[in-house]
């Protein structure tokens, strides 16, 4: 049946562009996600014979689309002078396949005798004008997407002015540009920064980095990575990763034959299309093959590679659908949490398994049976925290303690109140009202919170603590005691594209603005770095509200040639003593599920030399005159950004 | 009287950025054009002692305005707790002047105690506050600019925040930043391009790169330039013709005693200052004096100075109301000019003196007298080439020579029946008609045109030739006989910021676009290079109109680290064997003004480092469906930019 069988394109996406909404983070994932496990194949048919019995072969063999030469001959054309070199002579028909199948199942292949860059005037001139002409026909056609030639490494501008002049908004195109992954006899590490700009891995990619920063990184321009005998180590196209790489093309000839004489991969093979398959991309099988059981066997065996392959964890399955998927941080000061939100942060068992271990330390440190002692927990929520805080006080025998809940947000006060009755005893003291407002002269020896965001600090918890303060005695425990934000530069084209396109008359806005997201299609280019750290009980809040800003400077150094596109953040925070939470890399509390990173994006991607220092500073600022707190953020070095943000005008964080 | 006085400020003209017209090329040039030579001259009154009697002294001495401090302690203020540091305990009275001097003669200075890059935590967080107390005094006040504390050198990004900050569209602040102009004891030419980095002349210069790509190239900022004793030599600072300067600082101790013991400076001083009053460059005298006259003894010596300066020429006294401003290319093929444009055209000696050369020439090696000839002058608008045709008959005593005029704007045609009957005797056939449209069975022994653009064929000269060229014998000589367009990369910070900034929605388009313009404020990184070559006539009509496409890759070294904001464009023709036309700054036809060059912005300025290799790419694009002639054009090494106006999407030329 057709249906089965559909190329994955953006092109209904880009469609949809002004449609695309940006979700709240914490919502429920997208319904319309698509599965992305799906292994989709292709066959390249570049045997003009098998022409007549391509799609009966596909369907026969299983395969999902095919890749199809769409001008009858693969010979040189000159269309300057000879009019019979016009569409209706060269192209195949379009009764070859019906309506349906061109627009699901074939991705066109434009000839590949046109050489956009030639030296030779009339041989540039005549591939200007034939990929002009095929490229009209496969839009009169509606083809999912256009297989360029492949461009030649790092003299390809006029190839890019052509596509660029195709690319525009009302065209539809989609073109995937086949670049070779050519594997390097010494590894770059090792060298001078000088020769690896002549390394066969890294001229690949800065091939491509040059074509699409040459089209303006338009979101209609893809890469198929096409993989030769040797395959490269990680570290040295793990760059891809970033990019939108939209297929592998498969060589035939790079298979092996196993002991039946069926076609099998060696291990790093398996091991590069097993990545490349968790990011979306299809596999195009090509060239002739004398098995006799023709291309089906190759299929086949692909299709068992990925039967075979290891099923995602619970927190991957979880985590799926948000991938490389932007969300709008919270703003939990400003704004009212939903009941659904409140219910997928306590569902995180890392988390409170954590704070119960922080709790009943701190409990037993500070109190001693049938001695009095009173335990504040603010921003309580639904009451997560206030049930660690009755466990530990079970644990211990602690019998004397006065737990206080205090919310601002009423709604949440409801379940606060229904639980007291239901499930505490009444036991717990719930008072309804801004931590920053509420006056009393009762004084806390613990004081608990949950205030954190992706970033640490920028869901405002030192502004509310610092509001809390005040109820505290001068020895009172704080938890969390600390914590610490961290930055890392990144390379993330697709992601970058997706900000981008969000609304196309805000694009300033969109490219200055924070997201929550799970990256998924990215490359870190360095180790995060500690960015900003907040103690408590705070011990400058006499120098008045500006002590909650920040500036840090921060260098970090790249190995290859990069195409920074922003900064992924992290944060991880001292609970109390020993007793930690992280959504940092290096540090990760495996299972925590309550955080994804944080995106600051940059307004124009920045070309990084291998082996130079990114210099980059990022501001935490506080105007207590506008009730905002906002972060800037530039690079300095080697070369200057723009500040992004400036006086939080595109993104900023309600007091 | 005050009205004399007045501080040269960009405030009027940013307030006025939505009315800024964008003339037609060769309209007469704008009536508001500022008178560029008067010499504007201040003191800075450092000294507190001085304040009372400030007015009264610059009056005495004839400054034009004055650079006072805000507040009235130059200490540090800890504005974080102190109520009594606040606006009404610290500044002088806004009594002190009268509105209209604060508005017109008060530049502000920043407290200098104020260190924005400071490592000091509270030193830093009360400069920004006390930076943002003066700025908003100052916006208070309405004055026309506020002198900032000097950035240190290379470390100045949260400078760059807070300015960035304080630069919002609705501020309407100047700042003025003073960077020290550093004498390098070792020339940077001989060096190793890692040392340059660390040279005084080239970190200052660096610096001011830095902060000004921090603040995103506001219009509203901009550099002033403090001489010391030493003075470096032109080509180490010659990049900063290209920026923003606004005044420069001249300490009183960098002045000599000559016999007399009156104030005056060394030669390289005096150049340089020259230099800078040309591009509109205002002087700021510092420091303590001990001379009995004061001040007003090197006020005097800088009137004089300048009284002595060489006049300027007749060219650039026509040139000067043109200097930076841009203007829209003729598109005479789509438009019809205008009479007045045809008459500033006429008005040029230099280009019709070498017409009469060149068709002098031809006419004699083609023609002896009483032998029968043809000349066609295709465009002949008003007559000027007719005039020379009929010179040269006179001048070689050659009667039979018809004589064709073929324009195709009717109102040019009146003009020449007019010449005809009462100039020309009636010799002249008109032929009112587009020369690509006139169907004739006479072939001309001389073709002449003048249809050549400050690009050489931006003005279609090639595709109305090919029309032409059907009159043609196979022998037939055409004038001119061939041309050449160049280019060359600029620095031209002001100039960008001009076309950025003409229409704050349509920013892309107007950095997509070429611009006429006399290049004044600029620095032209490298000698240009041939771009495109057209010949007359044409031998490769018969591949069709694409035979006027051409694609040229282009590469320049840089010498210094440098900031790209487009390219200069110029041509030169060969009108007929030895004798040409060129503006090409190489070859430049002195006294000719009939074309200024031509301007390709980028729409980001491009960093380049010192000694690289520059890869530029120019297309030259034919469309006969749609009519248009376009240019592209991007860099694509040492980094890449998007290729420029796709499709003409911004700028092309009409068919």
């Amino acid at each position: 049946s057709i249906n089965r069988f559909q190329v994955m394109s953006d092109a209904a996406q880009v469609n949809d562009s002004e449609n695309h909404k940006l979700y709240d983070y914490h919502h429920n994932p997208p319904q319309e996600a698509p599965q992305r496990d799906t292994l989709y194949i292709a066959v390249d048919f570049d045997s003009v014979d098998l022409l007549d019995d391509a799609l009966n072969t596909i369907e026969t063999i299983g395969c999902n689309f095919l890749l199809f030469p769409l001008v009858k001959t693969q010979e040189f054309r000159d269309l300057r002078t000879n009019p019979d070199q016009e569409v209706p002579f060269v192209m195949y028909s379009d009764k070859l396949f019906n309506t349906s199948s061109w627009i699901n199942q074939v991705v066109g292949k434009i000839s590949t005798w046109i050489d956009l860059d030639s030296t030779d005037n009339n041989l540039r001139i005549n591939s200007e004008l034939a990929m002009k002409q095929e490229a009209a026909w496969s839009s009169h056609l509606s083809l999912p997407a256009l297989l360029t030639p492949s461009p030649k490494t790092l003299q390809c501008s006029n190839m890019g002015k052509v596509l660029n002049q195709l690319l525009t908004p009302l065209s539809n195109l989609q073109f995937w540009v086949p670049i070779p992954v050519v594997s390097d006899s010494n590894p770059a590490e090792g060298k001078d920064p000088n020769d690896i700009i002549e390394d066969g891995a890294n001229a690949s990619w800065k091939t491509w980095d040059l074509l699409r920063t040459l089209c303006d990184h338009s979101k209609s321009l893809s890469v198929v990575l096409r993989l030769g005998l040797d395959v490269p180590s990680f570290k040295q196209f793990e760059r891809w990763t970033a990019e939108p790489v939209k297929a592998l093309i498969l060589p035939v000839d790079i298979f092996l034959s196993d002991d039946h004489g069926f076609p099998t991969l060696s291990s790093p093979h398996q091991i590069t299309i097993r990545h490349f398959l968790k990011h979306d991309v299809q596999l195009i099988l090509t060239g002739h093959t004398d098995h006799p059981e023709g291309i089906g066997a190759y299929h086949q065996y692909l299709h068992e590679l990925h039967r075979l392959s290891p099923a995602p964890s619970e927190q991957e399955q979880f985590e799926k659908p948000f991938h490389d998927f932007l969300q709008v941080p919270l703003q939990p000061l400003m704004d009212n949490l939903l009941s659904a939100t409140y219910e997928t942060f306590e569902r995180d068992p890392i988390k409170y398994s954590q704070y119960d271990k922080a709790i009943t330390v701190a409990f037993s440190d500070r109190f001693s049976s049938n001695e009095k002692g009173i335990v504040m927990v603010v921003g309580a929520g639904r009451g997560p925290l206030i049930n660690c805080c009755l466990r530990a006080c079970v644990y211990l025998q602690l019998d004397n303690i006065d737990v206080y809940a205090i919310e601002k947000n009423p709604n949440a006060v409801v379940t606060l109140k229904e639980m007291n009755i239901h499930r505490w005893n009444n036991k717990v003291k719930i008072i309804s009202t801004d931590m920053r407002k509420w006056n009393t002269k009762i004084r806390a020896d613990i004081l608990i919170s949950e205030l954190l965001g992706s970033f640490g600090d920028n869901e405002l918890s030192p502004e509310c603590l610092d509001g809390a303060q005040k109820f505290l005695k001068d020895d009172s425990i704080v938890i969390p005691s600390s914590y610490t934000s961290y930055i890392a530069p990144v390379a993330c084209q697709k992601l970058w594209m997706e900000a981008k396109g969000l609304n196309p008359n805000e694009e300033q806005k969109q490219l200055e603005t924070a997201y929550v997201v799970k990256f998924h299609s990215f490359h870190q280019i360095a180790p995060s770095q500690k960015c900003f750290t907040f103690d408590h009980p705070s011990k400058t809040l006499d120098e008045g509200p500006q002590h909650n800003t920040r500036y840090s400077i921060l260098k970090f150094h790249s190995v290859l040639n990069e195409t920074i596109h922003g900064f992924s953040g992290y944060f991880d925070a001292v609970l109390y003593k020993n007793v930690t939470l992280s959504i940092n890399p290096q540090t990760f509390s495996t299972g925590m599920f309550s955080w994804f990173p944080i995106y600051f994006p940059l307004r124009k991607p920045i070309r990084i030399p291998a082996k130079s220092t990114i210099e980059v500073h990022f501001w935490r600022n506080v105007s207590t005159q506008t009730n905002k707190v906002w972060y800037e953020w530039c690079i300095s070095s080697p070369e200057s950004t723009p500040i992004h943000n400036p006086n939080g005008r595109s993104y900023f964080i309600g007091l």
